[in-house]
């Protein structure tokens, strides 16, 4: 994918608004509009009343936070909010009414039929005209997505399996914390009280700790990439199998993944289509054992896909028995896929997505 | 299960060596040989020359190392080899020349056809009266089939998609030090080189280190697990389509398991099978999000499994085609399975089966 596709084509995106400017995805925004090159008087650092009056860094300069207020919608051409569901709840209308196109990271609206549900390399042209509020997924569905649709497209997916190692940071600020100060007291030989999970998580691999539903055992987390994944695919059928879990990173989420294809693909065709692929970057050296790690990720734009192999159970026991399976073809596919949660997660992924909008207003 | 199995209902070992016992999984078996009230007297622990002369604690006792060599194993009933393939392919012959029942915990003869692959709950029965080598399966290969095999026995098991999150110390005493090190690097700001990983290990998740077949992308403790399952539950035919991942943790190896069933099982089946299955523990309570843990289960001798559930993308779309399917009956089910992988990943397991060897010699 060429290098404009990331940095935005010099898109000009107006007068911007970040709700939640304090919070690591705000943070997080900020850092890449900068990078881009929108000057500090366009950019409206908002926050709730108690960061009021703090400041976040922007490049070198730092903005002032201001508490979210009607006025400060005034004039802005995107609102980008990066705070609670509730806070999204109770601001995008208001941001609507002031004129702004908002981008929501929360999952206040992401399930609602008028609003789009967008990763700019899958769907980004299911933006329309009218469309002045757009909801940005959950982060282990647009990286599982950004990944999984150059092979959709191609071949079609019947279902994903995907195990997922999650960062702590999926949980805000305070969890990078947590993690510091147990891993510290930890190795320190010290007891230390979780505050932010529910589970010590230093040195420990817990199921995701988002509310598990009493009858089917799904998790908060697994539920949004089923119908998150369907929604953006518009494919209801499409099966996702998700189980996940938290692990002792700071950022970047790991996915491992088995896909089930709708017709059988050779390793040569799998490795071409990845290759090429917006927003994707292949590491995949066997005989290094180099392959996506978590600190390979960590701060990167791309996702990144290794450890392409066809399912050795599919490979051991012969082709099967559909009629598009040949020696050197086949339709189930394992994949690791690691991505930078909160950029490409979700800020970065949000950026794109007002960058979307700029460029089909402009052609329209 | 009763406590009589966990402890090994006092059954009389002998005398035991240990080779290998300055490592970390001959130190298990040392204090798993305490804990069952084996004498120090007749324990030996044996290692390389290097070690020799050191000591290794036994219960409040401490035992001299040895140097492994023909005369150590004389009189010794059992031999727990916990040392490299390479210490295992040298001494084996030996210990069992000098009348020793070999318990080797190394891959040196997991899969030949004349040495028995043995994880006591699921095949203990098949150690015959002529067997005086047994090989004791890879950690991966234990955890996960002492959790399925109970569902296998039940409702059969077509196919296994399994993600692992291995602790370090599945790479010996020196992975952990390297992590323990890493970690405290890494908190200070400090750049660290790894030396037992080709990637850090403090606050990453990387593929696992073991060597990746150029021709297929499987990578070795993916193998193990595929041929050893095979093996162990004596058929060829079973899918095990594995991704091995290793994780920042110091022990205990999670896995993220989705299993298609030969036929339809409710949960109240399932659940009920786990609960009493042997070394089995069902930790389970979706209203608190309590699941098995790595730091739960580290230390202990059950194997955990919790996030009990069918999988989400069968039971949404509805009952399948299988005439056996039925409503609140599915043949895919998820789960997260967390196992002490020194314990019964390995020195646990050794002596169970030694203990088997004698259960069954006392009945013949």
């Amino acid at each position: 994918m060429s290098a404009a596709h990331l940095r935005g084509s010099n898109l000009d995106l107006g007068k911007v608004a970040v709700l939640g400017a304090t919070g690591a995805v705000g943070r997080e925004a900020l850092s890449i509009l900068h990078a881009r090159g929108v000057p500090a008087a366009r950019v409206v650092a908002l926050a709730s009343q108690r960061s009021a009056g703090t400041s976040v860094p922007y490049g070198d300069d730092r903005l002032v936070v201001r508490e979210a207020h009607e006025a400060e919608f005034r004039g802005i051409d995107f609102a980008i909010l990066c705070a609670t569901a509730d806070a999204s709840r109770r601001w995008a209308s208001v941001a609507q009414t002031c004129g702004a196109t908002v981008i929501d990271n929360s999952s206040a609206f992401r399930l609602r039929d008028d609003v789009p549900l967008i990763v700019p390399e899958v769907n980004g042209d299911s933006i329309g005209p009218g469309h002045t509020r757009i909801a940005n997924p959950n982060c282990s569905t647009i990286i599982l997505l950004v990944a999984m649709n150059p092979i959709r497209e191609a071949f079609g997916i019947a279902g994903i399996t995907v195990s997922t190692y999650q960062a702590v940071s999926g949980a805000g600020a305070a969890a990078l914390d947590e993690l510091r100060e147990q891993a510290a007291a930890t190795l320190a030989g010290q007891v230390f009280k979780p505050k932010v999970f529910h589970e010590p998580c230093a040195f420990n691999v817990f199921s995701h700790n988002s509310r598990v539903e009493p009858d089917t055992g799904v998790n908060g987390e697994e539920r949004k990439m089923i119908e998150e994944s369907r929604k953006i695919w518009g494919d209801p059928n499409v099966r996702i199998t998700p189980t996940c879990v938290r692990v002792p990173v700071f950022r970047a989420h790991t996915e491992s993944v088995t896909v089930t294809l709708g017709r059988a693909a050779s390793e040569t065709e799998i490795r071409a289509l990845l290759s090429r692929a917006p927003g994707l970057r292949v590491v995949d050296d066997r005989a290094a054992n180099s392959f996506p790690t978590t600190l390979g990720a960590s701060g990167g734009d791309e996702v990144m896909i290794g450890r392409i192999r066809p399912d050795p159970s599919e490979s051991h026991i012969g082709a099967g028995s559909e009629p598009d399976d040949a020696p050197g073809r086949w339709k189930s596919w394992c994949f690791l896929i690691v991505g930078d949660q909160i950029r490409k997660g979700a800020a970065l992924n949000a950026v794109q997505i007002a960058e979307r909008v700029v460029s089909l207003r402009s052609k329209s």
